[in-house]
């Protein structure tokens, strides 16, 4: 039977750059004997505008009932001022998240090669990075009740957050990091702020506990503040960085900037069966939507990701980045990734080198 | 009336490099005629060792009572262990900030034009750097409360912590970043992540508010996610970033990092009256503690900060500064910013040459 696949395209320049993605697919259904359907769902602002939810329940069901998703990227600055923030597009995303408990985020960040002068670090300091970021994804300070902004006794207004984790919630996202490691160079570095988050000191405390298990992986801790430092400092000394929501979100993004092209990076969010959700890590990028100036290949890579990760379909997944990195050996670059003595393409032109070098 | 400087030394390089600082400000006080006493206590492991808890009593008295402190640094593997979070060195910091009320964080990020090679970032991106960060440090998830580790019904436990700014929190460090940027290129970045979090709407609100006081001054919004992947990509685009205490400890170690060099980044915080704390941007750095090896410039660098903040002694704060960037000139440099052709020096040989070109 034919796999589902669920398109969400979202905002901003999301549209431009999974229509690649799905020109890939397509190839490799019609070219390759790839046996997957491909259907589109409305998420973000564009679930926002057209049904007024940024997770529209027709969304969310096929959602539900898909194989696995590939997402473009949600936000943008006309919904930026909506007051009530469950309409947020990020809502949306977040909703998806949760609703199919996607717990396990992976974030690689790698510098390709062919693009190592992008970065704005000096090339011995990254080159041949190779980092997988594992972030818990449903839980934490994101989720965490309760929330909200109330009216004290003395009229201030307060607003709070809560930072929380379940043991359960700890154990699963470590089994992930250790399960990667193994695949990779054994070793797991915990990030938290265990001297000062008491909800941290349980983090480090299960992922001692997990350890246990995996007496082949090294796994060694860093304060958060202590990763920032040595993600500028000497990336490469990390293999496998598994933290939670919050300190995931930013180190992940700081991480992916240091190849200088986070036009290049995919990622997966992945729930207890393997099922997931695809996107790249950059955003909607509202300022160039419709130009067709986007960077489609981090959307063609968290295709293949889907492939290899959800779909079991490992050699095509690696087919589609061997194209990937075809294209960028011809010297094609959209803008981001642009730089002197090679030949600038469009978003589509992009797309269609990918499925020309397949 | 002499004013009164308690000195800190804390734990690892406290001891040594608070030592060299203390040289120095013995010179201005023999040769300059700067009038201020100089006592010592004891805080962090030192002080745990000694009272059985990271901030003696005797020792916070001294702080309420001096008109300016400076600090080493706190902390080590000895005390990582201890079971009861409250009796961590860590706790004699925050103690001190909370005790004393010193919300207003100071962290400037700048790069030595003569050590601009120890950057892991490429020349053009970092040269001319010089950001300061504002970071609230008496608030937010650090002092948030409810927090803990309890047993939910199920039989497992969950850490939890509580991310929780007022108005008038946001109100002062708000106003201590709108002045600063005024004395500075008149621009703020107000870091937050409002799109998720509620606690962060509020601080953006809060912001908006001020801004109307200081017309002159520009206010953006970044995200924390980008904000660090900013850091990496284009940092000179800063000129003062406000946030709250856990993004504030997390984005000024990057940026800290971006110079090459945190061994020179002092650091101030501030109260509402001016009184402070002085301390280098670095850690205690247990790993080479004793050996003599230590930058003790951040610190040197700390105490020119406390005499221009604190003590109105801005002139002197001033020949410090020089005396500093004299020893770099002549080619002076610990192991941390040694580099080809320099004069490799010890921790006290360092502050010798201080002393001497002051
Ligand atoms: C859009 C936003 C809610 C999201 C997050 O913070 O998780 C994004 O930054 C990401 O990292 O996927
Ligand atoms: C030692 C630790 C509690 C402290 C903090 O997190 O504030 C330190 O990292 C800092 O930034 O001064």
């Amino acid at each position: 039977m034919s796999q589902q696949v669920l398109v969400l395209p979202g905002d901003g320049i999301g549209p431009e750059i999974t229509a690649e993605a799905v020109k890939v697919l397509e190839a490799c259904r019609d070219q390759l004997g790839l046996d997957i359907t491909l259907d589109e769902g409305l998420v973000g602002g564009a679930g926002y505008d057209a049904h007024g939810e940024p997770l529209p329940a027709q969304t969310l069901d096929k959602a539900r009932a898909a194989d696995a998703i590939l997402l473009g990227a949600v936000g943008g600055p006309q919904w930026d001022k909506l007051p009530d923030l469950s309409k947020r597009p990020e809502k949306g995303l977040l909703g998806l998240r949760s609703n199919l408990k996607l717990f396990g985020n992976l974030r690689p960040a790698m510098l390709y090669p062919q693009l190592a002068s992008a970065s704005t670090l000096k090339p011995e300091v990254v080159s041949g990075l190779d980092i997988m970021i594992v972030r818990e994804l449903t839980g934490g300070i994101y989720f965490g009740q309760p929330r909200g902004i109330r009216t004290l006794e003395n009229g201030e207004r307060e607003g709070f957050n809560t930072y929380v984790y379940t043991e359960s919630e700890i154990r699963r996202i470590a089994k992930v990091a250790f399960e990667m490691a193994r695949k990779r160079d054994k070793r797991v570095c915990s990030v938290d702020k265990a001297n000062v988050l008491e909800v941290t000191i349980l983090w480090r405390e299960i992922m001692e506990e997990v350890a246990k298990d995996y007496p082949d992986v090294e796994l060694t801790h860093m304060y958060v503040d202590n990763a920032a430092m040595q993600l500028v400092r000497a990336p490469k000394q990390f293999d496998v960085m598994v933290t939670g929501n919050m300190f995931g979100d930013i180190l992940s993004d700081a991480a992916a900037m240091l190849t200088g092209s986070i036009g290049m990076l995919p990622s997966a969010s992945l729930d207890e069966q393997g099922k997931g959700m695809y996107e790249p890590c950059h955003g909607s990028a509202p300022d160039i939507a419709g130009l067709g100036m986007a960077n489609p290949l981090a959307t063609i890579l968290s295709a293949a990701m889907m492939l290899r990760y959800s779909l079991d379909q490992g050699d095509t997944a690696k087919r589609i980045e061997q194209a990937v990195s075809e294209v960028l050996d011809e010297g094609l670059r959209t803008a981001d990734i642009m730089s002197e003595g090679m030949t600038k393409v469009s978003t589509s032109q992009m797309g269609d080198a990918v499925v020309q070098a397949l």
